[in-house]
Order: structure tokens, then sequence, then C-alpha cells
């Protein structure tokens, strides 16, 4: 009678975008997220699970369950639900997301899509599941408890201790407590944060800096966050009716998800706070707050078009103060900062993460996460969520709480871990690694094609075509080059000539040679590379072909 | 009588690589530096200033100053000096690595390279400029003073203030007072950090953590840092005796510099304390420290290659304890994570930039920088070294320690700012932006090369060879297609041949139209385009050329 915990998917980041619970006949799933490529990806959209392990089983699965709508919870869901027609169960905002996003993927009416309430239990096979409140940086954040017959297993999700938080839903702890005098058998916890000491502050520090900031600005105030996050959102309209200010919303994520968070009632405003962005100018600018994207420096949001004076309805101008309600996500800093500099250089005043509080982030610090481990008290722990060197510093904060190092395992995308009564170990491995989407679609073993890309992108490629005479099997001498991303056309002109007499002296000698197409081909190619490196010290992707003449 | 001031080259900072001073006749340049690339610029080796105003004004120029050691201001030096054949000064340690950089180039002969002491002072026209002492990450760091007619003007290169560094090399306090009390006309002050408040700490808070790290490893300690941190070096060498440890030095660029530094006597320890990495089994693991690169997880670095098992003399073992003395440099952070994560994974202890006070920088802080303004009390301000956002809060630090508004200035790159007694102001413009090169030699206007290279990362490109009858004009029947990065060779072999038929349909209508070459060629490749869109999801580059049939 063991349990079986399977994280999969994820780019470095270990259980995030999915994980898997088996126990005898059935299967659990908790999340379904997509992640962004990393630099050397090129072309790529975006990376899915690798759900091989799951189609092989596919009979045993009886949910997918959501934490919360993010799209690194819930993005793969169109690519995946085609494989696997099982139920999926959302908290109600994820719900709503999620429905937007499969209805623009076709998909909606074969899905099993139920929307849940925290409390509520659902049986799935010998295993039921319940979903619980947490607080993070989008509405209806939830974690899940799994009632095994090895006791209760908690999953965290994503979450932050927040004790004043603008939604007023904090952690349940009250359920957290219940759970734990039953004797919580495993805890799955979040680790973003891990290395962070200290708590994380409440989404409510972020308010005031709004207040005073909006307060204390002349002209027109500009802020940018993140378009799911609610709570700010609805600061920064509470912040801008208390300053006397009408609210326009510019930016197409910003403008739905407003929309949407209005007609489900997690966004409080009274109708006559917005104004449409066009009749900005019939306002004075001290009595107007543009709530906008582009707080990662997206190069086609609407900040980052704004502060190139792109941008339709708002514009930069002297005056303006633009608050940037974010911090960059790792990679990038670049855009961040260069949007920034922009901004001041059209003469804005510029809030951000460096200069002013206008910002706190939605996952647990170290002191939080032992109020997690010490509120459960589990008998196993794995940290979940976060990359390894994540996972071993939310471990050592485990065993500083008591968990025995036994009863604490660091896991890799594809482990299974199997957990019984007393001990736990890795058993062995499934699939966990990372799926393509490149044009839409999803790709498997992209391997070589990312290579390739790697290297034309390097000193670009050159073709050269060698005719050859279906007859008497002979390369004739009418080569042809073509190139990109190699030499400019000024620099062309003076060395293709050059380069043709190369390729005629190598097919001269070849000939001598009497060698075949295929040494012929080899043989103009090397002298290519060679000739080209002497000249412009760059080595290009060269490739013969052979047309038929 | 106007000096004028021109920051030169870089990217998106200003003033870092290289600046320009000329009163009347005299032109004094001060550093020539490289910088890397962007993500964006696609197989570009690194960006050097753009010295065509420097070229224009040629016999203007009297020398080329450099301020330290440092590649971000003397690696454009090979490149440039071919063009200006100008005296350069540089402090000793500078000295000797710009030798061996010109030597390498095979220029060392054609130069004329001087090392300087701090204080002395030399005539260049009717401008005299001397060296003195400032802090920073690397030995022999100064700044320059340019004695001028309208009064002294100060740029402090690279600089921290550092009250107990470990070469006893402060800032030169009291020249800068004597210089302060003639009346300063300006200072360009470095704002790499002005966004940071407080106090940049002491180099010496870096050597009790490693004191104290090496102390408590029961294996062995690696510790990486950057090649040109001489005084890291000495602290690690200073702990590894107190802890009775040998050192063996491991990375090419770690030894020679440990090399070069200890026959300069920068750095200072008895022979007999090294060991050779081959040697290091024959030594307990607990009596052994390896220096060695690869902080900012730089792909071919030794500590990377360890992290790997791929190094050849130490490969990362359970029981190592890895120190990681450095933070990584904007755009280096998933690199830096990722090595952390291997090593992790091999079962070695790791600190590093968020666990432990494991680095210090070389640049000062909010209080360190007003430190340098009222030491000085320049009446105009320029800061430098920086992006935008940093010239901004350096510039309101100086306003805050009394300097007027209207006597800062914010520049950008190729900014000409003339100052008389009275006032100054921005008179016009110079090329001043960004020089790549590329297989080891200078390219400008590489623009539309970038942009081709960007274009075939994303999808890969397509090439269709057809043929033409030279006698008919007609193009021939017998298509050829070539890709790379675009689909791996099962899709190719599934798709080609469909691909085939629609150039076939495609001549077909073509000939009915009795289209010429050109349009031809344009509507092969727009229906091909049109197939694989529609196949794939993906629009690689395509690219139809003739071949002679």
């Amino acid at each position: 009678m063991t349990l079986k915990i399977i994280p999969l998917g994820g780019l470095g980041e270990i259980g995030k975008n999915m994980m898997a619970f088996e126990y005898e006949q059935d299967i659990i799933v908790i999340d379904a997220g997509i992640l962004f490529p990393e630099e050397d990806m090129l072309g790529i959209d975006f990376v899915i699970p690798d759900i091989s392990y799951l189609i092989e089983n596919k009979d045993k699965i009886r949910a997918i369950l959501i934490t919360h709508g993010h799209e690194d919870h819930t993005g793969a869901l169109p690519f995946i639900l085609k494989d696997l027609q099982v139920p999926v169960y959302a908290p109600r905002l994820a719900h709503g997301l999620i429905t937007v996003k499969l209805k623009e993927h076709k998909q909606l009416n074969e899905s099993k899509l139920h929307s849940i309430q925290p409390g509520t239990k659902i049986k799935l096979g010998k295993l039921t599941v319940e979903f619980f409140r947490v607080s993070h940086s989008i509405p209806d954040a939830m974690g899940i408890a799994i009632h095994t017959p090895l006791g209760p297993v908690i999953h965290t999700g994503d979450f932050k201790i927040d004790h004043t938080p603008v939604d007023n839903h904090s952690v349940d702890y009250i359920r957290l407590g219940q759970l734990s005098s039953e004797g919580v058998f495993l805890l799955l916890s979040d680790s973003t944060y891990a290395e962070v000491p200290g708590y994380t502050p409440s989404e409510k520090v972020v308010g005031e800096t709004l207040k005073r900031v909006i307060g204390e600005a002349d002209g027109r105030v500009i802020v940018a966050t993140f378009a799911s996050l609610i709570s700010r959102i609805q600061q920064i309209i509470d912040a801008a009716i208390l300053n006397n200010r009408k609210v326009a919303i510019v930016g197409r994520s910003m403008i739905n998800n407003v929309k949407m968070t209005m007609e489900m009632n997690y966004l409080h405003a009274n109708e006559s706070i917005f104004i449409n962005p066009t009749d900005l100018e019939n306002l004075p600018d001290n009595r107007v707050v543009i709530i906008t994207t582009g707080s990662q420096g997206e190069p086609t949001s609407a900040l980052v078009r704004m502060a190139k004076t792109e941008q339709k309805d708002v514009q930069i101008k002297s005056g303006d103060t633009v608050i940037v309600s974010a911090t960059p996500i790792p990679g990038n800093e670049k855009l961040v900062s260069r949007t920034i500099d922009n901004l001041y250089r059209l003469g804005a005043k510029v809030y951000y993460h460096r200069n002013e509080s206008v910002h706190v982030h939605g996952h647990g610090s170290q002191e939080d996460l032992k109020l997690m481990l010490n509120l459960t008290k589990p008998k196993f722990f794995v940290p979940v969520h976060g990359e390894h060197r994540h996972l071993i510093a939310h471990a050592s904060l485990a065993q500083a709480t008591g968990i025995p190092k036994q009863n604490t395992f660091v896991l890799e995308n594809g482990d299974v871990l199997e957990l019984n009564k007393e001990s736990g170990n890795v058993t062995g491995n499934v699939p966990g690694g990372r799926v393509y989407v490149d044009g839409g679609r999803v790709w498997k073993m992209h391997n070589d094609i990312l290579r390739e890309r790697k290297s034309i992108s390097k000193d670009g490629f050159l073709v050269v075509v060698l005719p050859y005479n279906v007859k008497t099997g002979k390369i004739s001498p009418h080569p042809k080059l073509i190139s990109r991303g190699f030499i400019d056309s000024i620099q062309a002109n003076k060395l293709y000539p050059k380069a043709y007499e190369v390729i005629y002296q190598t097919l001269e000698e070849t000939r001598k040679l009497n060698q075949k197409r295929g040494q012929t081909n080899t043989s103009v190619k090397n002298a290519l590379i060679k000739f080209f490196y002497k000249e412009t010290g760059r080595s290009p992707v060269i490739l013969p072909v052979n047309s038929e003449a």
C-alpha cells in the first residue's frame, strides 16, 4: 500500500507545472501549466509538461485539479486535454480563465470542466480531495488536501502568508489545523522563496505606497502591473478614488481581466469611476490614473509602447508619474530597465522596485514556510515549486522544524517517490522533461532543430547550389551562392566573385581526382569555409546542394 | 573658452567605456573598453565605442588615459589604436594587462604605452593630467584629475569607498581635498550603484566569511571568483593558510592572473602554499582549497565543467564545499543558478550570494557617492558609468548635496556638453553608438545582418532551388528543397513530397499566366509559405534561388 508522488514537467522548477499522485488504481493530477522558453530555445512559444506517463495510465486518471488561475498552472490544458479526456476541477476564477482559453482553442464543448468552492469534498476513486484557501497574487488561490488511506496529504499550491489580505481571504489556518490533528502524512509546499529570510510583506503595504505616490503626483499617474494581480488593481482603483481621480484601463489583457473580474465580483468599483482612454484629454492631468500592462517590459505591451510614444491613447509626457508595480522576473531585467530609462527620457517621474515599495510577491519567505511546516506537522515532506537549490533550502528549513532528514525528499521532475506508512524511496523514473510548443503545436524531440537554429543564428548560413548533369552525373560549372545573416550586400559583391573563383578551382581539382558528387560537395564546402573564415573571420553554416541541370 | 565633455560608446551605460574631453586644440580620451553583446545581438563577439569623432579630430588627441585594468575600460585598445596612434597612459597593473592584450594582437611594437604612478603629472597640450588612487575591485584603480584653465576636472573612474581595503589603498582623500580647495570645476562620478541606499561594505567583510566557511568545511573547498579580483584571491589564499590548507589554481585566466600578479607583487603568498591541481589527490580533502573561474556560470569555465564532472583535474563530489564568490551580472542569473543547482546535485554544500556574505561589489552606494560629492564640492556635475536611470538617481543625490539643478547634466552617449565658467549646454551630437566586433573584426552598419540572423533563428530557413534553362529562360520542373532549423528529417520526409507537388502546381499556373522568372519565384515562395504554415504552424525564411540548367 504505497502512495506514489511524481513531479512532472517544468523547466528547472520541480513539480511547478504539474504533479501526479497515484494510489493503487487511482491517479490525481494537480495543475497543468506552461513555462516560457529559455533564451537558447530559439523560436519556441512555450514549454509544457511531458505527459507520456499519464497517457500510458490514462484509465487510472480520475481528475486534474487546478490550484489557481495563473498560466504556469493552467496554460497546458488546451494541449493535454486532447489526450486526456478527464474531469478538471478548478476554483471559480481559474474556471473562468480556463473557460476563455478552451474557447479560444475550440475545446470547451469536449471538456469536463467544473468550478469548485473551498471545502467541497470530491471522491475520486479511493481518494477524496478538498480545496482550502491560501493567499497568493491572484484571487481564489487554493491548496489541496488529498485524503488517502495513509492519512491526509497537503499540497499548498503557490501561497503566501498575508494576515491583512486585500480580498479578505487568508490561508485557511483552521482547516489546516483540523487536518493536522488527524496527523498529516505528507506536506508538499511552495519553495519559490525558500532562499529569502524573514516574512513576505502583506499586499496592503503596496496600497500605502500607491495612496502616497498618487496623492503627491501633480500630473497623470500611470501604473503598470500584472493583469492577473487583481488585488493590486483593486488597490490602485481605491487609491485613485481616495485622490479624486478617474481610472482608465489600457492594454488588451488588462481590459479583459478587469471586465471579467468586475462581472465575477472579484473586483469592486463603481462603474462611474472608469473613463475611456480616448476621453482622457477631457480631464485635467491630475484627475487621472491609468492602469496598464507592461510591468515586465514586454516589447508589445502598452507601457512599452507608451514609453516609445507609439501607444495610440496614451503617450508619456513630462509631468507624468509612472509606477512600475512589479519586480522583473529573472530574464526580463534588461527589458524592464530599458523601459524605465525610456520613461525617464520622456520626462516622467518613475517609481519602481529599486526606489519605492511598489511590489510585494505572492510566495512565502522562510518564516512563512516554517509556519506552514509547524501548522501541518507532517510525517513526510516534499518541497515543490522551485529550482533544485530552492528545494534544498526548503528541505533544510523543514529539518530545522524537526522533520527527520530521511523523511524529507528533494525530487527531480520524473522521479517516482513511493511512500508507505514508515518510509519513502525514489523507486523509478518516468519521462519528466520538457515538451515544446512551436507554431502553436506540440513537438517532441526538438533538440536537433534547436541546435540548427542556434548554429545558423551565430554567423548565418550560405547555400552553394552546384548543378549537376543528370546524364553524366558531373557537376557543371555554374554554381550559385545565397546567404542570410552572414555578410551585407556590399561585402557580398566584393567577396562572391572571389568565392566563385575558389569554387571553380576546387571543381577543377576534384575533376582531376575523379571525385564523386558527395566528395565534390564536401571539397567545395571546405574550400569555402576556409576562404570565408580568412576573409571575414566568420564561420557560417555552409550547405552545398545539387540541382539537376 | 569652453570645455567639451563627450561620452562615447557603451551599451545603455553612458560614458562607461570611453569619454573625450576637448579644450581648444587638445583632446584627452579616458578609457577604451568593450561591452559584451545583448541577447538580441546574435553572433556578435562584443561591442566597442564609435570613434568616428576621434578619427576626424585625430590631430588634436594628446593621449588615451586608462583608469584601471578591467576589460570594459581597456578591451577596445587593440581595435582603436590602429586608427589612433596616440600615447596610452595606464596604471602599472592595467599596463601589464594591456601589454598582454596588445601582444596577442601583434600590436605592441607600434603602440606608445606608458605605465604611470599616482601623483605624476603629465602635460598634454594646454591641459595637465594626474592620476589619483581609488578603491575598486582590481588593484591599481585610479581616478583622473585634469587641470584646465577653467579649474580642476575630476573623473572618479570606477570606485568604491573602502576604509579597510585589502591592498591598503583607499581613495586618496587628501589629494581630493587639495584639489577641492582649488575649487573643483567639474566632477564626473561613477553611477553604477546610485540606486542603492547606504554604504558599500568593505572587501574585508568577505574575508571574514571565507575564513569561517573554510574553517568549518570538512572536505575540499572550491572558491570561484573573477580572475581580476586580486584582493579576493588574496583573501582566499590568506584564509587557506589560516586553516592549514594548500591552494591549487584551476582555470586558464585564473592561472595567468595569479602568475602575473605574483610577479608584479600585487598578490602576496609564499610559493610553497601552492600545489599543482594534478597533485590534489596526494593531500587529504580537508587540506585543500581550489581557486577557480566560473562565478558567472560561463559555459566553458572551470567551475561549470567541474559541476558537469567534465573538468580534468577537479570533479565535484559529495563532501565538497563550493563558494561562488560573486553576484550574477544582469543577464547571467540563469547560468549561475543552473551551475549552483548542478553543484548541489553532486552533493556539494554551496555558498552563494543568496545564503552567505560571499561578495561585495566594487562601486560606491548612495552614501559613498554623497561623500565624493561633498569632498570635491564641484561647480558642475556629470554622472557617468551607468544607465539613464542610474544617472538620474545620481543627479538627484548631487542636488541633495547642494549642487544646483542647472549645473547637473545627465548626458547620452554622443552628446557634446560645452561648459564655460558660468554655465553649460548640450550643443551638439557626435556618433556615440555601438560598433560591433564579429569574427574578431570591427563591423559597422550591422543591423541588417542582425535582423536576418534573428529571423532565421526563429523558425529556420528553407531554400528552394528552381533551375532554369539558360536558352529558354524558363524554369525547369526539377526543384530542390533544403532547410535548417525548420523541421526534422521525419517531418521533412513526410512534407517535402507534398511541397514538391505544391511547387509543380504553382509552376504550372505561372506558365499559364506567362509569368517572368522573378514573378515565378515569388509565386513559388508564397505558395510554400502558405503550405508550410498550414502544415506546421511555422514560418521559416523561404528563399527561392535559380540555378542554371
